[in-house]
């Protein structure tokens, strides 16, 4: 007799083996042993580590489990950032990673994987790391953070409920175990985020979970090269395709757009026409421009530290709850991002001939975040908005059937820092794939997804390009005093430029010596908590007044 | 001074007039003055008529509030279904809608558009009309329906969970209303879906909400045809690209996929190698495969009448609750489809010569579902299968980057039913556009996202044809005795055969003779029953025997 409820029954048993160790809300000195009663070997186990929030006292108990009983882990993970991500391989009790992005452990992780003790299902972006839990990578186990949780176990996220709702969805309605560490337990909750029912264990942590200030800019730092180019973005293709809905990747390229709008798009009469709805972060560049009504709303993948009395006085902005918080979704923030915004503006670490471009280089394994699905055509995308159409128009050839196109800019200057050039004949990708066994090259976003790079030296409009060779030309004739700047066939982008496929600052009636820091709306970290009325309180290492 | 928290103090207005009417449990005769307390003019509000559920007692009240008093209201739905989805228009209470599908009431609704009654904003994919509710069009009133709550306002909504969690969430964080009607109130429920927190209030409705089992397929109207093409399906495609994972749409070219897994895909030796892991309802047709072990697991966008406790006693395969009932969510299970799927199959109606399709038709309206977002290829998707990494592997022309791409598969008998051939020379879809306004014909699948068509006369393998006239040229070899099939230039299709670009089922080797009812799992209705082992329990209209 086939059995078919043999997750259930499974769980059963994990769930008794647990309480005979602890009770449901655990005496934190029984984590390890919560674990090593719950957790079997060969187990998908969902470790939440966020692009901001970490389970750190979870991942830190897991490294701590006898691997004598508890091995061959397969760690489900949308972020490895702490080092504790990446001992539990070295330790023997994982030996598997399927996850999304590895940011400041990439170097380590990469040794590992050519150490052989880490075998790399594959890289993903967050989006579809979330599909796969409900497909062909169910969690047995997940190990979340939340705020708090009350003493039934429903959890409090507060504003970082980033990437918890699908982790705890996917893991408890197929039987599988869910613990979450919590900062603190309560009577009563500010709101319930994940009902109790779809928790087994909660945990006091010692100390609340490390949280990052990822999205955090100092204005101080945006040199007078990024406010040119973000003049160029702002009147070369925001008021060009008249941009309404945006998603803005992480950097001082974008903080530069983002401080420039209530001063340089203002000029241009452009407030109500662009950058009015906004899926990001709540990033503290955006304050003046909040402060000045150009923006409208924003929805968030997660939080950012210090942001929070701004948010909750801004509730016309932002998605906060009734407790005064806000709500952030990561799941639904990239599928707003994704099919719900007409632009995706993202920086990046090289881009070769035919616009393809990376952040991988060698001996780093750094994963892909959101970029990929943000940074593509959402083919999917069936309603129409002026700048969607009219992008499609542009990439029209023949007579194809009319269709519209997500816009996908792609920002760098010519030579990023130690003056290594962003523009290459070949990705180190290449050289990436060969080392770490993949069976392609990380890509992050493909040359025929983007439809703008823009440079100091200006923008080039792949959209327009009719031939791989224009295109190749298109993008030489951006690349500045880069090799591949330098070898550009001068007559074809000059003839480019005629076409308005090449675009420099002085065809937009940009006036270079315009470009200073002066358009800044806020020019250090105390401007933008006066901008704020007193409401953002920076992170400590940012308080530099 | 500016008001940053407009939309909080005109929430507790709204509170403070709805509690004046009712209490939050509300008084079912109350809820026409209900509406009128908390609903204004003007109002985005957000219907929950979804694939299946139907909040039919909110769309019936909302049809009765005074037009004098509510009215302009522009209403966002995923799916409209009943003729009070409609009458709420032609009562100058709405004016304006954004909406994804229309099945039944798509004639209704272009005739409403023809006289100026209704606004169309645009047509949307059901992922890329929850993404916007995060972005631009946010509801300000949510209607939605669950099947049960208890005295706290906690909801149950059991397996048809459907569109409800993006909704309430998109409408209860941006400080909206939320109002549910629940086919019964209850002291404990089996277990929380949406927290009391996000919903204002609840209503009993008189009857159950209205449901609609559109997923089951009586095996009994399968023909031989459909046997023979879910033959040449499985053989030609899944077995060719060894898919694990897919999304199969609606219809019975489908089911009769479905059926032929246990039969001549086991003879085939394919059990554990094709369709382990599926995003798809719970089809009756899929019981005999997952009878016989062919299926793993199965994520699911909404329920299927009848399928209760068949799903309750597979859990292994299904997402169940610990209170055995299945949860399902349409949001996740779409972004599952589309980026943790290698296949999308599905039907349509027209198939031009570039291989767009569209299942729109003069004079009705119908919509996209969710076949658009399944059947693009995921351009962000990052992570490999052999499956994604062969199809992309025969896209790719010279030397460009390496790269997966999904498998599309469109399914048509050459000629439907009135003997309307399904291939065209120019679809409806342009005149319907005029007709409508439209900004570009309603494409259902655009012909660059196909890549495969199959019919009784064969496969057309779009991947592998290099020019615009192979393509044009391997659709009209598979059109039949359809004008366009008799318009091939015969000599080139036999090269394209010669090439394996046009396959028939002779080249497959499947004899056509064993293409008969027999090879079906389960011929009729009473056989699905008996397969489930007496589990399944199929809606009145079905019990046939």
């Amino acid at each position: 007799m086939k059995q078919w409820n043999t997750l259930a029954d499974n769980r059963r048993q994990r769930m008794a083996r647990g309480l005979a160790v602890t009770d449901r809300i655990v005496d934190p000195a029984k984590i390890v042993a919560l674990l090593e009663a719950v957790v079997e070997s060969g187990d998908r186990v969902c470790l939440e580590g966020n692009n901001q929030k970490q389970a750190d006292f979870l991942a830190s108990a897991l490294c701590k489990v006898n691997p004598a009983r508890v091995h061959d882990l397969h760690m489900l993970q949308s972020v490895l950032a702490l080092p504790e991500h990446l001992d539990v391989f070295d330790k023997g009790i994982a030996s598997k990673l399927d996850f999304s992005f590895s940011g400041p452990q990439a170097g380590q992780l990469a040794r590992l994987v050519a150490a052989g003790k880490i075998n790399i299902g594959a890289i993903h972006t967050y989006l579809e790391l979330f599909g796969r839990y409900f497909i062909d990578l169910t969690p047995r186990v997940a190990l979340v953070a939340a705020q708090a949780a009350d003493r039934d176990g429903n959890l409090y996220t507060g504003p970082n409920t980033e990437d918890t709702p699908p982790i705890v969805e996917a893991t408890a309605f197929k039987s599988g175990i869910v613990i979450a560490q919590v900062n603190e337990i309560v009577d009563v909750l500010p709101r319930i985020d994940v009902p109790a029912g779809w928790v087994d264990f909660v945990v006091q942590a010692p100390t609340p979970h490390y949280i990052e200030p990822l999205f955090t800019r100092d204005p101080a730092q945006i040199s007078e090269v990024q406010v040119l180019m973000a003049m160029m973005a702002i009147k070369g293709i925001y008021a060009e395709y008249g941009v309404e809905r945006i998603n803005h990747g992480i950097g001082f390229d974008t903080a530069a757009i983002e401080l420039i709008l209530p001063t340089y798009a203002e000029s241009l009469g452009l407030k109500g026409k662009i950058g009015r709805h906004w899926a990001l972060n709540p990033h503290p560049a955006l304050i003046p421009a909040i402060e000045a009504g150009f923006v409208e709303s924003v929805h968030s993948f997660g939080s950012e530290l210090g942001m929070e009395r701004y948010i909750e006085a801004r509730s016309d902005v932002f998605f906060t709850g009734r407790d005064g918080s806000m709500r952030s979704n990561r799941a639904m923030c990239q599928t707003a991002g994704m099919y719900a915004c007409d632009m995706f503006i993202g920086s990046t670490l090289q881009i070769d001939l035919q616009g393809n471009s990376s952040t991988a280089t060698l001996g780093r394994i750094s994963g892909f975040g959101g970029a990929p699905n943000m940074g593509s055509d959402a083919r999917g995308r069936r309603h129409t908005s002026d700048a969607w159409l009219k992008a499609g128009e542009q990439a029209r050839h023949g007579d194809r059937i009319p269709r519209g196109r997500k816009l996908v800019v792609q920002t760098v200057e010519t030579f990023r820092e130690h003056m290594e050039p962003a523009f290459v004949e070949r990705l180190d990708a290449w050289q990436l794939a060969e080392q770490a066994k993949l069976a392609i090259p990380p890509v992050m976003i493909y040359g025929d997804d983007v439809t703008h790079i823009l440079t100091e030296e200006g923008i080039a409009n792949l959209l327009l390009c009719r031939t791989d060779e224009e295109r190749e030309q298109a993008i030489r004739g951006v690349a500045g005093y880069t090799q591949v700047g330098m070898a550009r066939d001068k007559r074809m982008v000059e003839n480019l430029r005629d076409r308005g496929i090449v675009v420099r600052a002085e065809d937009l009636g940009i006036d270079k010596r315009m470009a200073t820091r002066d358009l800044l709306a806020a020019k250090n970290m105390k401007d933008l908590v006066r901008a704020s009325g007193g409401l953002y309180t920076p992170p400590k290492r940012f308080r530099n007044w």
